[in-house]
């Protein structure tokens, strides 16, 4: 039978015992940031779990790593050390195991709920003997407190973005440049990539302000200014490097996972009209930077592996540097809904599936270092736009919409790029016999440019 | 009469009282890193003149700014607070000044000698009854403190580099895409950037590992792989952020001036075969991610002040967030010299000029910002590679020898691009009347790639 955790886990939920992503969490307003794993609706809070003891491993015991505000400290520990906590925080929130199943104290302690409603809950669930206090309790936190506060898992000191869905580079080429050779000759032999602004990347739910910036002119006129009107999502996933490695030594190819945490969903804004302007010579700069967001919850490379699959053949031979024994993609269902304001409901606008991309997460980190460039804990590798082969499942609004020439119907609202008000939402599962392991959601509401 | 310290400083010294660039330091190996300024063959400790209580000004009596391994909490401070900084360090240094020049254990404690035979001179300066003492250790001390180590003197969140000489601009679009309009069309309405590796840094004197990676294929043939062949300095300079701004709120053009707390030297290193083949359609990447080195002393606006200067006249007119009150560049000469293994001497290989840029610093803190991308205490800014128009003032070997059709001659050495153990020395310096401003040296030796 499949392991179980005492804690109630909806058979829907994304995060059961198999998955235990991370994050970082304030339990309230205020309080200090402190790690933890979701586990149904709940936070389990590591710093809890780290001062009773309970990570009592050979690695563990004794590091003050989840009385941390960011990941940065485990993550630079190393598989090693992940696998450790991942094994025992398993045991622990076991059903077999009694050490925090019977410990009402400390599940009090540790155990917070991630929604507004299961609050009593948690007290119920959590501390039978303070029930009444509880409910007490629920009146008085329900106006100020919401819920959990999710914020930001790392400190990113360098981000990148790749681009390594073949749908994506041909689509983007054609619509750029034209249909003649839409993917460029390097594209097959390289995982292209580009450095991107590690300041504004944020947590999921925050608002995504409209960038203003230059446009193309047309003939003599100076180039039009405002805010942008081609402001788009881009449906990625985000690598979290896990050790790194020191100037001038690059990772091996087939090393490469031992350098990879865990996996987010990301959404690279763009600003269409401010990118195709001044992405000549340099690559892309404004037309980003204003923001991209993250999902909370760190899926670790552990919990994704019984989803492997197999990536797709590359021809040509990539290079020795790039060529590892297994290459791996990951079976991941990927979705994106846009709510326009003042609707009640979601519109599912694109299907995709990580495993839609070319380059796989380990060449990627193989490449980045390969000539001596240093990985730090916590920096982030976007994977680039997932798009994939069908209309239906293409990863950003200039796809979908062919740069605004084929508009989309959202229950009725015609969408050639994103709107004020418009909230997107991406979702991220992995199918499992019996159980899923999700990534929640990443989502953000575009808000209009400030006045000048 | 001009202002004059009460320590020695020659005539050609860059470090005058007038200038106080401000670096951070361990006096020897193994000490904790502190922040300081240049004076003369000195670093002032600033460490010791707070612990003293000597930052008795309105803002920083008590603050512990200048306690920390960095200079990102007083960069956070602003100009007010820098203001207040520089003028007490000016009065404290002056020939007039009492309380440090008369104070022999404190002089003892916080001035310490940059230059391994001054050693002595320092105690003999320092501390006239400690001499015996002071000459014994300077024995002591020679074989294993060499002299002070100056590490980086910020926390780089995020670095950008600049593309704002165009002459450089035009030069390089010449030989990577054809003399037929080399200057893309967005260049002269917006100072075009990309975003750079902040964790390849490193400060001047650190080796730089020759960079392995992809070139352009010839005809069918897979990319040649290996070390780079065309590996090349670029002659830049950078701004170091002050306060920053708040995601979502752009930095007004006439107000970025206090967002800048001062310039550095630097060197992007560039392998021009890596980056000619990647640099399609996202920008450079791995071609400069393996290598950048900064001056150590930071060199204030409020330094600068005297020598600035009008920035060229801008046609077309740029838009109004662009557009500013007063337009300056500065008037820094730059120089650059390569010393081959084995050599003797350095070759002087070119002489520009900060003033040869087109835009200006303050006008790329209003574009960087004018989305909404916030900048953070201690993001660093690349001018991009300052070229003048004449032949020898070109900022680049891609430059000076037109992409190795023309080998420059060091003292008869021939050199199309770095060879290993070519040591790469940039000096910069203001001349003002009776004393310089100058930005010390920026330099670095290349070393070759290990083996795989
Ligand atoms: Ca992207
Ligand atoms: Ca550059
Ligand atoms: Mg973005
Ligand atoms: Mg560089
Ligand atoms: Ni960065």
């Amino acid at each position: 039978m499949a392991l179980q955790s005492f804690i109630e886990v909806k058979p829907d939920s994304h995060f059961p015992i198999q998955n235990l992503p991370y994050g970082v969490f304030k339990p309230e307003p205020g309080s200090p940031a402190r790690p933890g794993v979701a586990i149904g609706d709940y936070v389990l809070d590591l710093s809890e779990i780290a001062k009773a003891g309970l990570f009592n491993g050979p690695i563990l015991t004794g590091s003050d790593c989840f009385l941390q505000p960011t990941l940065n400290k485990l993550l630079a520990m190393g598989r090693p050390a992940w696998k450790e906590a991942r094994a025992t925080l398993q045991k622990l929130l076991s059903s077999t195991e009694a050490a925090l199943r019977d410990n009402a104290r400390l599940r009090q302690k540790s155990l917070v709920s991630m929604v507004i409603v299961m609050y009593g809950l948690v007290i119920v669930i959590g501390q039978a003997w303070f029930i009444g206090c509880g409910l007490l309790m629920l009146n008085l936190h329900l106006n100020f407190q919401g819920k959990v506060e999710m914020v930001l898992p790392i400190e990113i000191g360098d981000y990148t973005d790749f681009f390594s869905s073949m749908h994506h580079a041909k689509n983007c080429g054609t619509i750029f440049r034209g249909p003649q050779n839409p993917i460029p000759a390097n594209w097959f032999h390289l995982p292209i990539a580009y450095h991107g602004r590690a300041s504004s990347i944020v947590i999921s739910g925050t608002d995504i302000v409209r960038p203003r910036g230059q446009g193309t002119p047309s003939g003599n006129s100076p180039p039009p200014f405002g805010p942008s009107q081609k402001l788009d999502f881009e449906l990625e996933m985000a690598a979290i490097v896990g050790p790194g490695n020191e100037l001038g030594k690059p990772v091996d190819v087939n090393e490469a996972a031992d350098h990879i945490f865990g996996v987010v969903m990301m959404n690279d804004w763009s600003a269409r009209d401010i990118q195709a302007w001044e992405y000549v010579p340099l690559g892309p700069f404004l037309g980003k930077s204003f923001g991209t967001t993250i999902s909370p919850w760190i899926v670790t490379l552990d919990a994704l592996e019984p989803f492997a699959c197999d990536a797709p053949k590359q021809d040509p031979h990539p290079l020795p540097y790039l060529a590892e024994k297994i290459s791996k993609n990951y079976d991941i269902s990927l979705e994106v809904q846009i709510k326009p304001a003042g609707q009640q409901d979601s519109c599912v606008v694109t299907r995709s599936n990580f495993k839609n991309l070319y380059w796989t997460l380990t060449q990627q980190v193989a490449h980045h270092t390969i000539n001596g460039c240093n990985l730090r804990p916590g920096d982030l590798l976007g994977t680039g736009t997932i798009s994939g082969p069908e209309p239906a499942s293409l990863g950003c609004l200039l796809e979908l919409t062919w740069n605004g020439q084929k508009p989309l119907s959202l229950n009725g609202a015609s969408r050639k790029f994103l709107e004020d008000g418009d909230e997107v939402t991406f979702t991220g599962c992995c199918k499992g016999t019996g159980y899923n392991v999700g990534f929640g959601t990443c989502s953000g509401k575009i808000i209009p440019s400030p006045s000048l």
